[in-house]
């Protein structure tokens, strides 16, 4: 299976930086964005910037991540995507991985953690297979071996995505609910989706 | 269906601040996270700021957000919550509103836009009901009616996020896949959801 892996050229003693931030500059829009500087949105920093270094920079791309845990806020905070803007795709397949692609093409390049790479550093291999309870993590070690490792324990992959997940739908014209009275893409149907499949709350009636 | 709406008791003559920021601050901090200051960012942190404003300052929320265009970004640039850190969802409902809940107990407040209040403001009702060609649009024009505006053309609602919704799914142990190599939630399954589903991408051989 790793026959078509491609290890990254470079890899660096140490993280100083993550797109336009320090290490620490980052953690601490990680701490301000994320609510707290999570590792995992630090490992995720760290492969975003790999991913990225391999897209040339005139490109126009957009971003897949294949979870949905702390990796896609690296990509929102290192990058022009971000969930409300589209660019960004979030699939739940539970892996920590990130593919940067040309919008247009889909050419792009997919970095994903390396478990055998791990080995190597025992803190974050620890951490991302769960291997010791959270309390006994010792998170200031663990963030300096983020920082160390670089992305010693990561692959990067030539990818092309689908031509199924590239572009946007176009939204289409807009039609008002004859249930709820509020807006919705007319292409939803005669009702918007929420009055004809229910909402994901009770209204509470004020007096 | 109008029956159980709240309308805020303030209505502010012209937005000055959204959360920390003013209103030219947030603009531009809305250009650099969303790659431009779109009207439905701006609306968005309006609507924001709309729900905040009824819950209690040491309340520990979430959000629920009902359509994938913009609005996400105006909740992740004014709140703690965010894509990945879980604390936000997103429904594709298609309805521009968002919900802020107590993450316990699902009490919360909806903030919508009201389509018959938005005859006074007819640049924000061309734009919101795609009334016009986007390329005849006063962009600048329109900036200043949302200004204008504030919340004079949302209404908000108490309500209860159902059970179902509220919490995050334990993720559970981390397998390594037989199939790809790659680490992923144990309760997936024998294999990752890509192996036994498929990849959204074809993966390109390296020399």
């Amino acid at each position: 299976m790793n026959s078509s892996l491609s290890t990254p050229e470079r890899q660096p003693e140490r993280i100083k930086s993550l797109g336009p931030y320090t290490f620490e500059q980052f953690k601490d829009l990680a701490g301000s964005f994320h609510g707290y500087p999570a590792p995992g949105l630090l490992i995720g920093g760290v492969m975003v910037s790999l991913a990225r270094s391999r897209v040339q920079p005139d490109t126009l791309f957009d971003a897949l991540v294949e979870t949905s845990k702390c990796l896609p806020d690296a990509v929102q905070l290192l990058t022009p995507c971000s969930t409300g803007n589209g660019w960004m795709k979030v699939l739940d397949l539970g892996r920590y991985a990130v593919t940067l692609y040309d919008k247009y093409t889909g050419q792009g390049w997919r970095a994903h953690i390396h478990v055998d790479r791990l080995a190597a550093w025992p803190g974050i291999r620890a951490w991302f297979l769960k291997l010791e309870p959270k309390q006994s993590q010792d998170t200031i070690r663990l963030f300096q071996e983020i920082q160390q490792a670089g992305w010693d324990y990561m692959a990067l992959q030539p990818v092309r995505v689908r031509k199924t997940w590239l572009g946007k739908a176009p939204s289409g014209a807009v039609a008002v609910c004859p249930a709820c009275g509020e807006a919705y893409p007319e292409r939803h149907g005669s009702l918007c989706r929420a009055c004809a499949e229910g909402e994901p709350f009770v209204r509470i009636r004020t007096p």
